[in-house]
């Protein structure tokens, strides 16, 4: 009796955990009808084959054999069609190559008399060990399947052959079940709801497209807002940022690689559709503007490596340039979003050229930059006296979150404001000198470095920039070769 | 007649094609032994399982059911022992539950007299539709190869209980069969030659920090050496990069993710072997450390993207700070080799401070950007006569291979030197005001931002070398949690 409050406080606890489950189980189909569709119709192509053999079933010689219909639709049902043709196509070519191949074996072990079982699992042996090792060489790979199903067949085929003394009526037999599964298979796949993986693609590289954007912003904004992540140290393995989304935004895009990769795999399989009323569409365009644009995210990788560094500018360094900075940011991920509505919407570009803002906005950004230096040339015998109160101002300025008073302290009177930004870029150059004898002993101060940070973070920036322009060449050649409309 | 000595031709190339491709292929087995191993293990398997069916032939109810056997080795045998214990689990589990779930529709069917075949169909396209549809919640994507076996399983269990009219029997002789083939794959997988993935886990972590050694001083010594791509436009695609061993070796460090996650899964399910000599070994850690070594390789990809970069410094302003670059990169890359040979015998860290040499290196270099500034502050009205003859010495020396040449001009009195890199500091910082009224109207030019390239490469080394100390933290953790001999 004693374990008994436990044991229900247990079950209740189990209890909930379902529950939990079922919640996030259904909620996954309401997200995603298809998921719910792809679900159904794979039970119906089940139980459409079970109904086929229910009623071959009048033919007892082929229906022990029934298990080879059902294992194709089970393994050649996949999500997209172009997944289902690619296991289609492999499961066939293995079949009909183990077919021929065991033709031959059977005719062999049928001459060698006694010697027959000797032939047959001698040639199991061989065919079993030819096939793993070709299947291990790289270019092999998509047809990894196609190799299990030789082997299988194969082996089944001379073991079953041998057992009934027919190997014509074995292969003939299993050939025909095997069209049967996957004719139900491709039928069902096709003509209900048909889910294309050439759509997913689309999706997919218009979503980067976004993720990119908002990561650009992010990394800028956070930058300027000296945004500082509680724990630097766990910044070493990519689980702590999960729930960054910063992070998880170019993470997906740098990540998407592989299932770019996959997509594409499939959708150059799949016969026109929809949207994409051309044989050979050009999906390889869509990776190739999708890699452009990860080129350019690595930028903004190495943007928020300067936010996770070990080495930071001081706030009142970054707010010299914060206005450029910002503008910079916004100008990035206005082309971006807009690159990916066109890709979305399937429209070229305006004749108007698209990145003559952020072009501009880089431009500016390294305006300010001689402008700080040239200042600093000038006037490098600055008054040391404002600097405590300028300082001051200019940490509380970064602490500010609002956008109006960000808006007016960087509008203020701009000759004031040049003053300080030119005595920052002097403690800038100027300032790791006094402390370099006592301070850069020990490792722990990074002063010459923390200011090179600011320059690292404006001119990977413009750099982003600069990259810009294969992305936007990419798409113009994705947009002629697909034909997308006149906007 | 015509066309016959091109069809002859064509058969040649086809020959030679094919030639070429055996070539490769028989490389392969040459290059990994273990893969002819697998694959002679492969065909064993194969070859027992069809002796022992031949056996079983002496009881004709049993051998018809030969196909499940055979189709449990091909499916289960994996390259490694580790991915042959889930296969077999996965297969193990679908099967059970396969079991008992068509136990209870078989007594359903049974009882329901006329309607039984609607039950069986009704029970299949549930059953379809439910597994289809955990499938794809992503936790159960591990799993994903029990769902099929799951389904398979009950469909074919259904289907030919009915048609036999006993469930039970069908039941039992299936799982008969798959426990010969599981037990057989097991067997020869495991005492023949076993093939670890803890193992490749262990090599593909020590690789690792091999290629981020190479290519951060692949970076370094190109930066220094000024190497230009024949075509920069080509970088939007990676494809462009395949023969670049610097690109590929930084690459196959980033892109290791998804095999180490592989190989984990893989080898948390290996019993204790080897040199892992206990149960729950840490292979957990290993991917930890391999992905706190990622986070450094971030920076070499930024320091490659430096090289790569629209916009370049000039080689004589990248050659004031040679010597000081090229240590840290050197020292970087000795601390990597070395925390990889620890890795590989597995040996905890001697005593002495393994960071030191690399730390001194990175303060000497943030010593010499100080020194530069502190110089251009005191001589900021430097003689403008001598910089053509400086600037020719320094592109000399920027295009000088050969080491002895390179120590010469770097070790040649250091006060003529250090006056020709101060001047090289003051148009660094100066020299883009002058071009500025006619050079920045065209965005082609990035003269300032030029000049802020070369300390963004010295900054993002540095905070190459900040991010070291992770590595070196991990590595402790790795060593403490799998008992690492002492050195």
């Amino acid at each position: 009796m004693m374990g008994f409050p436990s044991a229900r406080r247990e079950a209740t606890r189990l209890c909930n955990e379902l529950q939990d489950y079922a919640g996030k189980v259904l909620e996954m189909g309401r997200s995603d009808r298809r998921k719910v569709i792809f679900a159904a119709k794979m039970g119906l192509a089940l139980a459409v084959v079970s109904l086929l053999l229910f009623w071959v079933d009048l033919f007892p010689e082929l229906s022990q054999y029934a298990i080879w219909a059902i294992l194709t639709v089970v393994v050649m049902f996949e999500f997209s069609i172009g997944a289902t043709l690619i296991k289609g196509f492999n499961r066939g070519l293995g079949t009909i190559f183990a077919g021929a191949i065991a033709f031959g074996f059977a005719k062999l072990a049928t001459l060698s008399g006694p010697w027959e079982k000797v032939v047959i699992v001698a040639s199991i042996f061989i065919i079993g060990l030819v096939a793993a090792y070709l299947k291990l060489y790289p270019t092999m790979l998509p047809y990894e399947y196609g190799f299990r199903v030789f082997v299988m067949t194969y082996c089944i085929l001379m073991v079953a052959g041998n057992r009934s003394r027919d190997y014509t009526e074995a292969i003939v037999t299993r050939l025909v079940l095997i069209a049967v599964g996957a004719g139900v298979c491709f039928l069902v796949n096709t003509c209900i709801y048909p889910i294309w993986a050439g759509d997913d693609l689309h999706r997919l590289v218009v979503r980067n497209f976004r993720d990119a954007a908002a990561s650009l912003e992010g990394c800028v904004n956070g930058y300027l807002n000296c945004f500082e992540y509680p724990s630097r140290s766990r910044i070493v393995t990519y689980e702590a940022f999960d729930h960054d989304p910063l992070h998880t935004a170019y993470k997906s895009v740098l990540e998407s690689t592989n299932r770019e990769q996959t997509l594409l795999g499939f959708a150059i399989w799949e016969p026109p559709h929809g949207r994409y009323k051309v044989f050979n569409y050009p999906w390889r365009n869509y990776v190739k503007l999708s890699g452009a644009l990860r080129h350019c995210v690595f930028m903004v990788m190495a943007l928020h490596g300067c936010i996770l560094s070990e080495i930071q500018a001081p706030p009142e360094q970054r707010w010299v340039f914060a206005s450029e900075l910002e503008r910079v940011g916004v100008e990035g991920a206005r082309v971006l979003r807009e690159l990916g509505d066109k890709v979305e919407k399937m429209e070229k570009l305006s004749p108007l050229d698209i990145l003559q803002d952020v072009h501009e906005a880089a431009q500016q950004l390294q305006k300010r930059i001689i402008d700080q230096k040239s200042q600093l040339l000038m006037s490098s015998s600055s008054s040391e006296k404002q600097q405590p109160k300028e300082l001051e101002d200019s940490q509380k300025l970064c602490r500010g979150e609002d956008e109006d008073k960000r808006e007016t302290v960087v509008d203020v009177d701009s000759s004031a404001k040049s003053e300080a930004s030119a005595q920052l870029w002097s403690s800038f150059i100027a300032g790791a000198t006094k402390v370099e004898e006592d301070e850069l002993k020990k490792w722990g101060c990074h002063q010459s470095a923390s200011a090179l940070s600011l320059a690292t973070f404006a001119s990977l920036l413009i750099e982003f920039v600069a990259r810009l322009q294969h992305v936007v060449r990419s798409f113009q050649e994705l947009s002629d070769k697909a034909n997308f409309k006149n906007p």
